[in-house]
């Protein structure tokens, strides 16, 4: 008999039952209340998805809770951190706000939680006031160039430009003692900030809103590096800790920070600078005389965060494989939000629940069992920093290494409604390309999502013209440890913006308050039809990846990248390595034999596919694709980057998208004289490089060649 | 059809054509030259491999020489290295011997390589000689104990007790400024010393003897560690290479020694630092002035190695599989000796040779194609450090640690002619043992192998009883980088000696010139039956990894030695762990999970033998078996210790067996106080090995249980 394949039949049948009415109707539970990580709300999610996934007419084969033991951080209930003036006779004469407006009813609820920094220390830092851009290293650069003394003052910094911790490690590398940031309306509002154009009356944060967030460095349990949390397990000593934002830090909402910005004295700030709080805004230090707050008057900042060991769970529930079991599709997103989350991220929860539902009644009818096992998971903390996928990948490294074909995240399904929107690695890219162009796009007309995507986000490809341009990978969301530290092929899926449409750097109530079932429901998709989008691409991708006889993961895409890659490298550093006699000769071999090697298993992929191979022979070919990616993987590559070892996609500090450790570490060299460690280490970094190329070729070629 | 699986007949047929006179004739060739790594000679054999293994007749699939560029250790053509006695006027007054007396012509001719210690640094240190014993710390301690001034001394040191390059490290830790290594005919000849007892007129190291050596701390080529010796991989500078012994240091006969220890003043040596030279052993410094040489004489060490980066050559070779080409049972030797090298290595590699010529031989008939590959390896510079085959794990590190089934080592084949002595990891225990027990022992009587073995090494096994004990894989050849670094599970086979009729610590003639084709024909193996024994046990452990349907590596052979670990760990470290807070709970229950999961995957396995179970199926069960030993590696567990990543296996400072990272970071902590970094470190080890455990056990469950 043939050996089972994807089933077209199969594939409309999931694409028509993937109901739009049903997400909304899961998110409308998911986000009924605020269920931070660890909270008891939380905790019946946990229940909740249990009991889906357990479900006799429409659940998995088996679901179970993984709970880990980790550090998070958490404002003091009895003392709330307050930022206020302090006049010069020590009276406070002036508190901005502890908590969010209650716009609309759901913002006052006891299980809202302050907004905070999580992991930043407390303390209570009194000084004058700076204001600081985004803080980045130059940020503060610019300040000192300008004349302007540092030392004890507070830093008022907006969201953008750096990472939330990064803000709070630049000020204090200048005697900064206490760091505020707010979101300024120009960045998240498209300008907007008066109450009657923000939300409930459009999508737009309102004045009072506050963006929460984990201001680790890291991801993963941050006593646990590389090691489960689970009870028994080693934990670091708090001391041994690094990571953590150094000193104090508050958010606080644009209201707020009017108040404290458009009162400030001293020079003006650069144009870049410039925000729209409706004032022309200075750099401080300190208020200016004629404004609301007496010149000499000093900004408070009194942060009571503490940290403490909380039960954490991650929820996973597996339709087991007829065919090749011990192959898995993993699906997951996070459970855990800030306040009620519907956006971020209930929105993808309520596709996943969707998603788990009719491939689960299908499972249970008796219509259908996949090929390969899939495997859905509900990570717990990650608004913490990653934690829970961190410590599964850790507590299950090489079960997962071994056996995972692909990883696919849904964290916020839906930005916004205008286009579909992947980040992933390149041997997805052809798997994602074959699902969205069988699934009508929402919204007017009768373009495909695929149609649709391609234009909003597109590129011209060497090898197959005009295409849809995925965006690569950082450490947004749960995927980050699966294709660092794992090295698994994997994506993430979203719906987003119209960019000529709006300039707001996320969703504007992200991780506030207002980030609710209605503001999804009346703004960013009524109709829930881009849940449904992204359901339907989700579900196709699913079954694709678990049930074609031959895996979809084209592999020679990567021979796209890499010479891209290699293109930037040579444009980019071509010149400062000749100078210092480094020869990228050898990289342009490996990416050569790489391309060839893909080009040539292609050739055979398709010659077997025109036979009736038998499934061996499949499965053997199969395990190259799988394992592509983890040939790319190199933990020694650079042990202090923790968790990243993918040697393509690990972080890049230029914005030249070329092979990062060879960029990273040119960087560091540049103004060194040849000969020095950094050259060495730029020698290093490219035989790193090469040998993974190398060596990926190898695995690639036909598996009884030397 | 059935699938294709171990034929007895064939098997049957390999152990027939498994010729000693063939192995013989191997062995003639292979050690007719001295054939160092990267000599003329040494690429005449790989030129004589490819030969071989391309041959229409009797050859492989394919066969390819591999050529990294690494870094050799030779003493200067010009400028001998020379161990003086200098009178106090400055005279020389007695020199060591520059080479090993030519006693049946093998010994002098030009590529004879003068005794040296490779990697040692050059240099002309001159002093009083002390006698320092084995050269461990504690020696060392003793000798300044008994009041002895170390600074600027010659030590003279025996082999034995601690490596080749320890002696010096130690040595240098207290100023002494030379050092010198002898063979003590205690430890090598059962304290046998005269010409007439020595070889040619018995197996034993004639007085001018001198064993040669690596002194080189690590293994792999020393300027690329992790990196593959290619031309164009980046090398470390010389300034960064660590693991060169620190002061000159030079091996020397045991009649060498004689004259120098014999005339030493000072305090008696302790009884255990005697040896057999005929005479007591005094500690000096400088000599007695009543003996041969004035009181004040001083010892000139003059060594002028040098480094050179050199090319050496692996030589590959495949059969490949016919169902599963994907999956190799790989085994190798190296070809590279210090001299003619008749034992070391090229018995292994006659063995080598008359295994691929049979089995090359069915192939090429037709008669026979395994289901699996099979790849042989011939290694080069193995005598410097394991290079070639630690170069090729680095260049192939993914391909290989995906698809090898198992490393099979065959070095030196034959030590002695009295047993079989398997060193493995514990899922090799039982095919070593089905093959063993179906093959006929060498010598009198009708005993198999296995009972033949079983006399000489045994222990008792609580799941079988009485059974031949398998030694563990430290790092004595290549099967190094396949078991700690790559995490594939190892065996290295040989025939060796009665340890009631010898106490030499291994064959005399070990690295010196006299390990020659007529010392082993008419001392080692008479007949060539140990070789032949030794050939037909490695022959039938390849077919039946490479041509079972079942994989024959039983994992729950890894529960015995868990528990054996466990024991270990509660009787020798439990007591010091309590009085710290560390409990060893965790780790009973992680050994108890695994015992639990392998014994529930034994049973799945006899369960599905009985059935008619479909190729995919036992694919993936496969996969579980082989992969479990990649489940003990973890990189980061011992960053320091070069390559060793295997928790299980990794070099271990403490005389129990047991877990290897817990006992060397007890070791540490000992002296310390509770809350010390080092005790974090016992934490961290526990919660390390707890984590490969369980890992481990999670890859062996049913593959779609959570
Ligand atoms: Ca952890
Ligand atoms: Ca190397
Ligand atoms: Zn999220
Ligand atoms: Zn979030
Ligand atoms: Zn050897
Ligand atoms: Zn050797």
């Amino acid at each position: 008999s043939a050996p089972q394949d994807l089933d077209l039949e199969i594939l409309e049948t999931v694409m028509g039952q993937l109901d739009a009415h049903r997400i909304r109707e899961n998110l409308r539970e998911l986000s009924r209340e605020p269920h931070l990580a660890s909270s008891p709300r939380d905790e019946d999610l946990v229940q909740l998805l249990l009991q889906r996934w357990k479900d006799p007419e429409s659940g998995l084969d088996s679901a179970e809770a993984f709970t880990y033991e980790v550090l998070l951080s958490f404002p003091s209930q009895e003392q709330p951190n307050v930022v206020d003036i302090v006049g010069p006779t020590g009276d406070i004469i002036h508190s901005c706000h502890r908590t969010e407006e209650n716009v609309t009813g759901e913002q006052g609820g006891p299980d809202v939680i302050q907004p905070y920094a999580a992991y930043a220390p407390s303390g209570t830092p009194q000084g004058l006031l700076v204001y600081a851009n985004h803080g980045t290293e130059d940020d503060f650069k610019e300040l000192q160039t300008q004349g302007i003394k540092l030392e004890g003052t507070i830093a008022l910094t907006r969201y953008g430009g750096v990472g939330r911790g990064d803000k709070a490690v630049n000020a204090a590398k200048h005697g900064v003692a206490g760091v505020l940031v707010y979101t300024d309306p120009a960045d998240i509002n498209d300008g907007l900030s008066s109450p009657s154009e923000t939300f409930p009356n459009s999508w737009y944060l309102p004045p009072s809103g506050v963006e929460r967030g984990s201001y680790y460095k890291y991801f993963g349990d941050p006593l646990t590096p590389y090691l489960p949390a689970i009870p028994s397990s080693f934990r670091l000593d708090l001391a041994n800790v690094s990571g953590f934002p150094p000193i104090p830090t508050q958010p606080i909402g644009f209201q707020d920070a009017r108040d404290l910005l458009c009162n400030l004295n001293g020079t003006l700030a650069p144009d870049t600078w410039q925000g729209a709080l409706g004032c022309h805004y200075r750099l401080g230090p300190g208020f200016r005389p004629d404004g609301n707050f007496s010149a000499d008057s000093q900004v408070n900042v009194s942060v009571y965060n503490h940290l403490e060991l909380r039960n954490s769970s991650n929820v996973l529930g597996i339709i087991r494989g007829a065919v090749e079991p011990d192959r898995y599709v993993l699906y997951g997103n996070h459970r855990d939000s800030w306040v009620h989350g519907a956006v971020d991220p209930s929105s993808g929860t309520a596709v996943l629940l969707q998603l788990s539902r009719v491939l689960g009644t299908l499972l249970k009818k008796g219509t259908w069992r996949p090929r390969r096992s899939i495997v859905f998971a509900s990570w717990g903390a990650e608004e913490f920093g990653l934690i829970g996928s961190t410590e599964f990948t850790e507590e299950f490294f090489n079960k997962l290494q071994e056996r995972t074909v692909a990883y696919i995240n849904v964290d916020i399904a839906v930005f916004a409604n205008a286009t579909l929107r992947v980040q992933g690695t390149p041997p997805v890219q052809s798997v994602v390309f074959s699902a969205t162009k069988e699934i009508r796009s929402p919204g007017p007309g009768d373009l495909s999502i695929y149609d649709n995507w391609i234009r909003y986000f597109n590129r011209s490809s060497p090898v197959y013209g005009l295409v849809p341009s995925l965006g690569s990978l950082g450490a947004g969301s749960d995927y980050a440890p699966f294709i660092h530290f794992l090295g698994i092929s994997s994506m993430d899926i979203a719906y987003t913006y119209d960019r000529s449409k709006t300039s707001a750097r996320i969703y504007p109530t992200y991780h506030t308050a207002f980030d609710t079932f209605d503001y999804v429901d009346k703004f960013l998709d009524p109709g829930f039809s881009s849940h449904q989008a992204v359901a339907r691409t989700a579900g196709s991708i699913i079954l694709r990846l678990s049930d074609s006889f031959f895996l979809p993961l084209k592999v020679s895409d990567y021979s796209e990248t890499l010479r891209s890659f290699l293109q930037a490298a040579q444009q980019d550093l071509g010149a400062l390595l000749e100078q210092h006699s480094i020869s990228l000769g050898p990289l342009v071999t490996a990416v050569e034999k790489f391309e060839a090697e893909a080009a040539a298993l292609g050739q055979r992929i398709s010659t077997l596919q025109k036979s009736s191979p038998d499934p061996l022979q499949v499965r053997m070919l199969n395990d190259q694709l799988m394992l592509l990616e983890r040939s790319f993987l190199n933990p020694r590559a650079f042990p202090e980057e923790r968790y990243y070892s993918h040697v393509l996609w690990a972080t890049r500090t230029g914005s030249v998208a070329t092979f990062p450790g060879l960029s990273n570490a040119c960087s560091r060299a540049r103004d060194t004289a040849s000969g020095s460690e950094a050259w060495a280490e730029v020698q290093r970094q490219l035989s790193i490089v090469v040998t993974a190329l190398e060596g990926a070729a190898a695995t690639l070629r036909p598996v009884a060649d030397l």
